[in-house]
C-alpha cells in the first residue's frame, strides 16, 4: 500500500478523538462517526475532522468498548467502507474472537491497542500527542494480510507510537499485570482509605499517595475492561491475593498463636521463620521494580538524585532549573516532595550520575540548600 | 520546662542523624550514641553533634529498631542520661509495653513516630529538613508527664515538624493502612513483575510505575517495621486480599463457569451482577482517594492540570518555569510523563485553577505548544 490518505474514526471518544487529531496533524483527512451525534460534532469542531458521510476510506479505526468492537466491524465490513481495519479496545482476544465467531473478513483486519490513556474521558480530553512515544500493541493473526499490518504500523508512526507486536493472549495476559491487576489492587488498597477514621489519614505520606493514584480512575470505564479481561486479569489478582494472605499468615505466625489473647507473647515471636517468609516476599518485589524499562524505553537505568530545599513561591523552580541550564546538566525528572503545613519542600532532581557534581555546586553557588 | 539546651541522640542512622542535624542547625548542643563507632564518627563528622561522654541532657531521642526501644529506655533511665526521653520507631504499642514490662519509669518517656523517610539509609543519607512539614507523632499514656509531652512537642517544633497526638494503638493502626500494608501490596505487585515475560514490561506505562515505587525499598528495614506492627498489618492484609480474592471471583464468575474450557462462553456473561461487585470495589477505591489530605495538611484539593509538550534537553524546563513566573503563576505540582524512545514529553502543571487562563495564554505566547 501506498499511504494513509483518508482515515474514519468510529468512536469519538478520548481514544478515537486523539487518533483523530494526530493524524489531522499529519495531513491526513479524517472521517468522523459517533452513535451520539453531539459527540461528533463535538470532535469536529475541535478539528478532528468532519462527519462521515460513507466515503470509502483507506483505513477505519474502531474506537469503541472491547465488547462493541466486532459487531462494528461487520457492519463496517458489509457497507465497505474500508480497505483495512483496526481497533483500539484495552483488550484483545475477546474482540479477535468474536470477530471470527460472526464471520468477519479476518485479512483485512489487524487488533491494536495504544497503551496510552488519561484520569479524564471524553473527546474534550483528547490531544494529538496522546500516543506520542507511547507502546501501541497490534496483534496480527495468521489470517491477517501483510499490507493490513504495513497499514496499521504507518498509522501508529504517524500518531507518534511505538509498534509492539505481540499476539493477542499474550497481550491480553501482559496487560493483566502491567495494568489491569495493579489498578483492582490500588483500589483494595484505596478502600481501606475509605474506612478509615479521619485521624488516619493524617500520617498518610508520599508513598500511600503513590500506590492509590490510578484507583481514582473511572469504575464504569474500568469495568468495561476487567470484564474483557476478566480470566488473565482474575489469575493476577489471585497470585496477588495469596501472596498478601500468605503475609498475612506469616505476620500472625510471627506474633505467636496466643499474641491477641496475652499481647505480651508478641514479644518472642512463635515461630522464627515466619517473617523470613515475608521478606522473600518484599525481596521478590525489589526484583520486580527492578524490571520495570526506565525512561526511553531502555532498560532501567539508575539516574543520580539531587536534592535540593525549595520555597512554595512563585519562581523557585523557574531559578532552579535556570540554574542547571546555565550549568548544562539535563534533568531527567523531578519530584516534589511537599511539605505540609510549611511555604516549603524538597525537590528530587533526577540526573545522570556524572552530572551530580556540576549541579550541585551550581545549585549551592546560587544560594540553594542542599540537605 | 524552660527548653531543649542539650539532647542526646542514641542510633545515628538516617533518621537519628536527621534529627541531630536538625537540632543543632536550633542551636542545640547534640551529643551521639551508636553501638557502631564508626557511625557515630561519620554523623559527628557530618556535623550532627558530638559523641556522648555520658552528660547529662535535657532529651534523649532513642532511635533504634522497635524491637530495641524499650530496653535501651532502661538502661539510659539507670544511667539518669536525660530529664525526658522519646523515641522515632515505626510502631508504638510494641515499644510502650515493653517498657512497662521491664519497669521503665513512665513518666519521663513519650513514644513519637516522624513520619518522614527516605529510600535511602545511614547518617550519609541523613538531612536538616527531613521532618520539615511533616506530621510527628506523638503518644503520651495516662502515666506520662506534662512535662515530657511539653518537652517533645519543643523538640518537633525545632524539627519542623507537626506534632500529631493519638493513641498507641490507633497509631499502629493508622500506620498499618496508611503506610505499612501498602508496602506489602506494592511488593506484591512487583512480584509479578519479577516473574513476567520481558515483553509484558514493554507495555508497562505510568500507572504501574506508581503503584509499585515503595517495593524497592530495603527489605530487611520494612521487616524490622512488619514485625513490629504484625497483627494490625495483617488486618489490614487479611482485607485487601479478601478484596482482591472477591474480584478474581466476580471476574470468572462473569465470563461464565464453562469460560475456559469454551472460550465462546465467555461472550454472554453466566453471573450479570458478578461485574457490579468489582464496580463497587473501584468506587470504595475512588473514595478512597477522595480522602488523603491534600498539599499544606488541609483537605484534598483539586488543582487544574495545564499539560505541555517539552523536549528532552537541557533548558526546556527552565524556560517553562521562567515563563509560569513572568505570568505570576505558582506551579504547586509537576509531572513528567515520558515518552520512551522519543525526545519529547508532556509536563502536567498543576496550578490553581484560577491560574488557568493566565499560564496557558503566557505558554502559547512563548510557542509552547498545548494539546
Amino acid at each position: 500500500m501506498s499511504g494513509l490518505e483518508n482515515v474514519l474514526v468510529v468512536g469519538t471518544g478520548l481514544i478515537g478523538a486523539s487518533v483523530a487529531l494526530a493524524l489531522r496533524g499529519q495531513g491526513v483527512t479524517v472521517h468522523l462517526a459517533d452513535r451520539d451525534p453531539a459527540a461528533v460534532r463535538l470532535a469536529s469542531e475541535l478539528g478532528a475532522g468532519v462527519e462521515w458521510a460513507g466515503e470509502s476510506v483507506d483505513m477505519a479505526v474502531i474506537a469503541v468498548p472491547p465488547q462493541a468492537v466486532a459487531g462494528q466491524l461487520a457492519e463496517l465490513q458489509r457497507a465497505g467502507a474500508a480497505r483495512f481495519y483496526t481497533d483500539v479496545a484495552s483488550v484483545k482476544a475477546l474482540p479477535l474472537r468474536q470477530a471470527a465467531e460472526i464471520g468477519c473478513d479476518l485479512a483485512t483486519y489487524v487488533a491494536g491497542h495504544p497503551l496510552a490513556g488519561r484520569e479524564r474521558s471524553g473527546p474534550a480530553a483528547a490531544r494529538a500527542d496522546l500516543f506520542l512515544g507511547r507502546p501501541w500493541a497490534l496483534c496480527p493473526t495468521a489470517e491477517t494480510s501483510p499490507d493490513a499490518v504495513e497499514a496499521l504500523r504507518l498509522l501508529i508512526k504517524l500518531c507518534g507510537g511505538e509498534a509492539v507486536q505481540v499476539g493477542a493472549v499474550e497481550h491480553d495476559r501482559a496487560v493483566a499485570v502491567v495494568s489491569h491487576a495493579p489498578h483492582v489492587t490500588a483500589s483494595a488498597v484505596a478502600a481501606r482509605l475509605a474506612e478509615a477514621p479521619a485521624a488516619a489519614l493524617g500520617l498518610a505520606g508520599q508513598g500511600v499517595r503513590d500506590v492509590t493514584r490510578i484507583a481514582a480512575g473511572d469504575p464504569n470505564l474500568w469495568t468495561g475492561i476487567l470484564s474483557g479481561n476478566a480470566l488473565p486479569v482474575a489469575d493476577v489478582l489471585e497470585a496477588v491475593a495469596a501472596d498478601l494472605a500468605a503475609a498475612a499468615a506469616s505476620l500472625r505466625a510471627s506474633a505467636g498463636p496466643d499474641a491477641e489473647s496475652a499481647p505480651g507473647a508478641a514479644d518472642a515471636p512463635a515461630d522464627p521463620e515466619a517473617m523470613g517468609r515475608v521478606t522473600e516476599l518484599l525481596r521478590r518485589g525489589v526484583a520486580g521494580t527492578g524490571r520495570i524499562p526506565g525512561k526511553h524505553g531502555g532498560p532501567a537505568r539508575a539516574y543520580a538524585t539531587v536534592q535540593v530545599i525549595i520555597g512554595d513561591r512563585p519562581g523557585e523552580l523557574a531559578r532552579l532549573f535556570q540554574v542547571a541550564r546555565d550549568a548544562g546538566v539535563n534533568i531527567e525528572d523531578v519530584r516534589l516532595e511537599h511539605a505540609p503545613g510549611l511555604p516549603l519542600g524538597a525537590a528530587d532532581l533526577l540526573v545522570q550520575p556524572e552530572a551530580v557534581p556540576a549541579l550541585s555546586e551550581a545549585l549551592r553557588a546560587h544560594g540553594w540548600h542542599l540537605p
